[in-house]
């Protein structure tokens, strides 16, 4: 989603939501002699429009623009401080909300029936989302602060906990960042829910595009009504905060593999290819079932000249093929020429693919 | 649960098992300068006689006292290096135990048939239970402490396994501290039981009354045969021995919902309405069907004057209203007047709730 | 599995991969003054064998000779630093494959149909395994290292994702260890595998043997469709990277309970009967009617002298009584004696069991 695409869906004077922008495709940034760019001190107050809307095929999505629904919706930055105010528009002919994971809001921004801060058909809602920074409270006790990996979700479609909001697709990342928080290159969403990746059929599991030595970031989700294990090929992560280390001595376990039940969200970043090299990396639900009826998809990881050796896209074994790396690389970096951010942004409603400068 | 009642299951020359007793309803403990109390050390001989006993509707309650069987059963807490003495008559006309996580048993208290250690019908046994602080082996390795969030169980009703038994209700919560651990004002057992909460029906969850300031502490204990997904709406809790961060740097993630399976527990406090207000906050099983069947209740989180913005426990949505949260004040001030603790024995008896003092 | 034995899996040349051995049962290396052996820098470069054959009863197991296939495969243990390069022999008549989790390959060594690193009937293949110490970036960012308990396991046998493999047996142990990391006396792998603890029909779920004092491991791992609860009667262990705790300030939960799902793996080190005394002390998945069904196995923890108090191998509810303690403990040492270390692996082939000295 490129930083023009990205301003449409402010309010005007809106503050920037987001680090929007593409990366390079032949940057790599952990190779970098310089420390990677880091999240700076929240304190800002932001502005949103979302806007719920039909897609085809029977799902439902979020999105920052009418008639442009997303599944997963639009992924939310804030930094630890900051508060949003989010203009939230019900273009559905049912009752709908927006209920939010790990920020603070009053009752009133509960996004449920039961508390009525939900949004009758054709009605508009603003919800209030605030964030703060971990800090002793009076009596000298530790309050945690609002960094993490959380989620958003519609809570009263089909029933009073959502479940046919989410089960269309009424759901989103939202990820808030202390201050010193590494940034990466690109974030992508993946949500395993019910037994589909991002509402995508079984076997149409989206694949994500990276090169060696991008510092990528996953936003894994769970929704719906079974537990699955998030399994990444050639790579892994720190079961923690941020998923990354704070150092050799930090205790967390390092995994590949981690079962999650519906709401679950936890993030981390890896550096494409480290120490694997480039490759057609799977990941998917290791639940043998679910991985056999498609929940499985590939992160395409390039060398710097855009090949991926081994990955051949038609071949009959591959998850989702859909066009070559290379293919889409010449694509990707033809937009970019012409400044068509826009094409950043289509790639992320299909995949859940969200790309930073 | 109030200190005279408490002291009724205690055998005599017992010491004090539980730092028990009511909370004023206008003590705000995270808004005061001074540090919150905390767990002294331990060391302590304790003795209690615990009674298993057939309710209604074919549910079966461990209790204090006879004739007083409460599901979830008493909370049990203790202060690392105490021992535990527990006298079980087993009121049953089958065999029944009491199975213990987390702490020091030999193996003739595991309170298994196997292990020949459970009590037949009619009968009687002492089970014994140690806990120790953590501390250096002579060759130089840490011996983690007993200090958690544990649970206690039959493990003979209905199969060797205890199903049986635990489907009836025979379970309880198990805290031990460390010294130096921060003591809350009020705790709450929260048991997801298959599909029941504290083996409330669907739709008759429990709700759990608090005040804005109120240092709260849950104890979630899963049972049986699913698994479930705790979540809260606008607080959340560190990932960890606690539930607490020991401070900003800290690694453990925060989290607001967390997959949980058959005898897994964890606990954790939270400040009530702290950043949030006030207010009618759910928590349910995110399991989507889970919750819709009814796996969801109430935080009443009431102001200092005794009300709840936006809730009015009259309306259709509502979890489980049974009476307004001013009249609950009103009678439990009412109560304390008259020094009559038993009520807060039977609003234990009904919720999981364990006040403090 | 004895030294002897081990070095019959090796390619000429091959470096010894595990500090193989059998411990004397009189040896209670807790209870000593001298600091516990840990594992050494790793950087060595490491070559095995391992074999992929049919077993009766249509299971299928790996195995570092032809003919001696197990399940759980043979346990794998490398140092951070080291290489391992594995000459791996499909015995079949289906395609099959080696995948890991946890460390380094290139694309070619993924073990998948997808990528066709998979090996053919008859065929065989060199995958090639690197592992490396936590460091710091170029960026100074901390990339963590390969230690962890992992596993491996076939990914083509019935399904692109081994669904059939795994189901018959095809998966294994690997543990990748620290310079530092505490070496433990013996190290048990258990498998939580379907309705199957090592593919055990129910009610024969494997026992393991230690004697007081012993520094036992535990590798658990869960593969299948089905999530469980790993539960352990009288002991308990950490929940991060080790399973111990780095000191008393880590805060790290201490557990005795785990909810895991397909492919999740972790392990712990505990002092067998610390402060609970020798025992039949059993451990089982914790979903009721998993244990029901006899997922359920004993730590038959002996006193110095063999005996293993309230425990009657006859017994009718015992879990899978094959032979006391005591008799299984002479055989042991009257083999010992004859420096028949090929007896210690055939009790690995059936249990799980691997002895370290």
């Amino acid at each position: 989603m490129g930083r023009r695409g990205f301003h449409r869906g402010l309010l005007a004077g809106g503050a920037v939501l987001a680090t929007g922008g593409l990366t390079s495709m032949s940057q790599s940034s952990a190779a970098a002699d310089t420390p990677p760019k880091t999240a700076p001190a929240g304190g800002e107050v932001k502005h949103l429009t979302m806007y719920c809307e039909k897609m085809a095929d029977g799902m439902t999505g979020y999105g920052l623009e009418k008639g442009k629904p997303s599944i997963p919706g639009p992924l939310i930055e804030l930094n630890e401080g900051d508060t949003l105010h989010i203009e939230f528009h019900n273009l559905l002919d049912v009752d709908a909300s927006l209920h939010a994971h790990g920020v603070d809001y009053e009752i009133s921004s509960d996004g449920t029936r039961q508390s009525n801060s939900h949004v009758e058909p054709g009605g508009s809602r603003t919800y209030t989302w605030r964030t703060h920074a971990p800090g002793r409270r009076k009596d000298g006790t530790w309050r945690p602060g609002s960094a993490g990996y959380w989620n958003y979700h519609d809570h009263v479609v089909g029933t009073d906990h959502g479940t046919g909001g989410l089960r269309q697709g009424l759901y989103g990342g939202l990820i808030v960042r202390r201050k010193g928080d590494i940034l990466p290159d690109k974030t992508f969403q993946i949500v395993f829910n019910d037994m589909t990746v991002n509402n995508k059929p079984g076997h149409e599991s989206p694949n994500f595009e990276a090169t060696v030595g991008d510092r990528i970031e996953v936003l894994s989700i769970t929704h719906g009504e079974f537990y699955h294990t998030f399994h990444m090929h050639g790579h892994r992560w720190a079961d923690n905060r941020t998923g990354l280390l704070t150092g050799p001595d930090d205790p967390s376990p390092v995994i590949d593999n981690k079962i999650t039940g519906p709401a679950d969200s936890f993030g981390f970043q890896f550096i494409a290819g480290e120490g694997v090299g480039a490759g057609a990396w799977m990941y998917h639900c290791h639940v043998q079932s679910h991985s056999d009826m498609g929940m499985a998809g590939l992160f395409l990881i390039a060398k710097a000249d855009g090949t991926i050796p081994g990955y051949d896209p038609d071949a009959p074994h591959h998850t989702a093929p859909k066009k070559s790396s290379k293919e889409a690389a010449e694509e990707k970096k033809a937009a970019e020429k012409k400044g068509e951010a826009q094409s950043g942004k289509s790639s992320q409603a299909e995949s859940g693919d969200h790309a930073h400068h």
